[in-house]
């Protein structure tokens, strides 16, 4: 089964609204094993809506359509559909009573502009709307179904889940779906899809029509999403699991988690709950990255268990000051440079009495840089109980992409000292 | 000029991803004053990439074309593009040597799959991708302007603004149009839209199809975007002028920054340029936000010229041995009061020698909250020459959230502090 997504407003073609209810459905259907080939977004004119549905119906044996459901003149999606599929509006007596019922209870008349709201095609079926006065309609038109929804998302998620999803998911048979999404990070997409095709044999020679990959890269990382279909779920295991096997063969040192379907895995979760079965605190010392690793590390509830607190050494003053960074280092090698980081690393652990020192120090940019210390120039370094380590980065030239990849840094090179302890 | 926008990718037709990229490509079109006429979003597949071109050229004249460019084998935008306009693709050896220049910076050489990024429809004029190696490109064929962007939002931002956007707008001609985004913070839409309807004339009544206002409300404040269309520029500003100055005297006091079009304002820079003007430097004490106060007024570049340090004084231990605060405060009224707060924040005053010291502490959730603090109280309190001033604040339930608005608020009270300096 195919499905496309017609979004309808004014407000999402001119970017004041982003299109989350698109993303959502979208979800939704993937999670339930059914296949969105095309999402669609019109304005509030009956033309342009009568044209999207056309190209819908070409292409899909569903379309879910959201938004102009509303009370006012620019609300035109019901007539709209009905003019494009031939069929006349009337008048839905339960639905008027119930909305002046509803205006009722609020203790006033219903606004006249409401009324049209109970008008819907001839032989639609009308979905209830438990939160709002516009419903949605459910049409069957010569093997083509429409499903109309409100845009405003509860009102539509409400709609979906009751009545749209179970009615399909009960017509697709036949094929099972499973996906997961793996989460990479320390190496680039390029560099990650040049050891894949390094495999013997290439990952790429794996994918077939029923064993897809698709690669996500962000400034934190790569994430891999698999999906692999066949007649029974046991199958679609089978073939996902060989080909993850496969993968990991290039990508295992990079893999800091993995969730089911398109779930979401923070590198600062995974290392917490390492820290916290580790029984070990962390307390972190920041230059360039000016608090953003400790923001990370207390993203995450009950994260008071195993971060102790930290510094944001911004000035030299402040490195010498509060870390016990030597003058000496910081006049020989510089405040961005390996023995600086270890400084600040085994500064933080000793001040804060923390099992473990996380320490970044770094030319952020745009200004800044030298020949020897361009910006994107990054050092960071780990001081705990079995000694300290540094690591060289050179990230890019944007300064916020440089911040936030080294505070990824620090989060990974934690992770990985953890995965030794 | 009509205008359509394609956006290519499996993650976004699965919900893997929201197409925001749609939503500020619409912003920026609309306040050039071109419209928006449809989004496409279709998979990575080479026959529906060409299908919704085919849809886009029947009612536009631009089609605006994101994703897709990667490197690897899922990557077909530019050989579908191609394919569909009856063109082959010709290698841009220019470009190719400069991405193996950038891979020998990086100290390695280029993966293979790099170098189908090199490859251009023929009669193609290439974007450069100043942010990464898959570059845009500009086809016109009979009249029809194709415009490729990579998916990625800052590499699509930026080949739009710098290269797409002005060509386009060179085009157009007829109607003035002008538009400014006001940013407030610390009040809600409902209230300040309350406020604005109690001015005399109610602001809304000023509002024609000339002069339009959007509310853009985010948890850290609430942007206005005014639009003015008039015959003559002139005419425009004029009448953008009159309006604002009638919603200032609504707004004013939450107002922190403006700017021309759909521009961004950060508080941070902000408030950074008034601590540079007033030769004032500041040292932050965070607790529940864990160091994101630091991380924003380190955001801007320059911003070691007066943001000194802090600390991230996430447990009781750390509050008093780093800043002092006395463990009668601790255990009389608590890490979460004003009386903590105000110690926090003279101690990081006098630990980093600051004219400022600003401190933060609460609870951000989802536990930790009792029935006389619940979840979302936070305390922020500020420390200069004249004194200490606190102020409490009651977020609400979402952790991410309540960090990020006690954050905002911190630099808030800051800009109002500053304002009387």
């Amino acid at each position: 089964m195919k499905v496309s997504i017609l979004s309808i407003g004014d407000e999402l073609l001119i970017g004041q609204i982003t299109n989350t209810n698109a993303a959502w459905i979208g979800a939704e259907f993937s999670a339930a094993g059914i296949e969105v080939v095309e999402q669609l977004t019109v304005g509030d004119d009956a033309r342009a809506i009568g044209e999207a549905l056309e190209h819908c119906r070409a292409r899909s044996e569903v379309v879910i359509v959201t938004g102009g459901l509303g009370p006012t003149h620019d609300d035109v999606t019901v007539e709209a559909v009905a003019a494009r599929l031939g069929l006349s509006l009337t008048l839905d007596r339960d639905w008027l009573s119930r909305m002046e019922q509803y205006f009722k209870s609020l203790g006033r008349g219903m606004p006249p502009g409401n009324e049209k709201q109970a008008m819907l095609p001839e032989g639609a079926e009308r979905i209830d709307n438990d939160c709002g006065t516009a419903p949605g309609a459910w049409i069957e038109s010569a093997g083509f179904i429409i499903a109309l929804t409100p845009g405003v998302p509860y009102e539509m998620q409400s709609m979906l889940k009751r009545v749209i999803l179970p009615r399909l998911a009960a017509r697709v048979k036949g094929v099972a779906r499973v996906q997961k999404t793996i989460y990479t990070t320390g190496v680039g997409e390029s560099a990650l899809a040049a050891k894949c095709e390094q495999l013997d044999p290439p990952l790429s020679s794996q994918l077939t029509e029923n064993l897809k990959l698709a690669w996500l890269p962000s400034p934190l990382g790569v994430r891999l999403r698999l999906t692999a279909s066949a007649p029974t779920e046991a199958q679609a295991v089978a073939a996902l699991s060989r080909f993850e096997a496969h993968l990991l063969k290039a990508a295992a040192p990079y893999v800091f988690g993995e969730a089911p379907g398109t779930g979401e895995v923070l590198l600062e979760a995974v290392v917490g709950e390492m820290l916290r079965a580790g029984k070990l605190t962390v307390a972190v010392a920041e230059s360039c990255t000016g608090g953003l690793a400790g923001s990370r590390l207390t993203n995450i509830p009950g994260s008071s268990s195993y971060f102790v607190g930290g510094i944001i050494a911004y000035s030299n003053d402040v490195k010498t000051s509060t870390l016990g960074v030597s003058a000496e280092v910081l006049t020989k090698f510089g405040a961005v440079s390996e023995e600086c980081a270890r400084a600040m690393a085994e500064g933080a652990r000793e001040m804060f009495k923390a099992d473990i020192g996380l320490a970044v120090t770094g030319i952020a940019g745009p200004e800044g840089g030298s020949p020897e210390k361009p910006v994107g120039l990054v050092w960071i370094a780990l001081a705990g109980a079995s000694g300290t380590i540094a690591r060289k980065f050179l990230f890019e030239r944007d300064r916020a992409r440089n911040r936030e990849r080294a505070a990824q840094a620090a989060l990974e090179m934690l992770r990985r000292r953890l995965l030794k302890a």
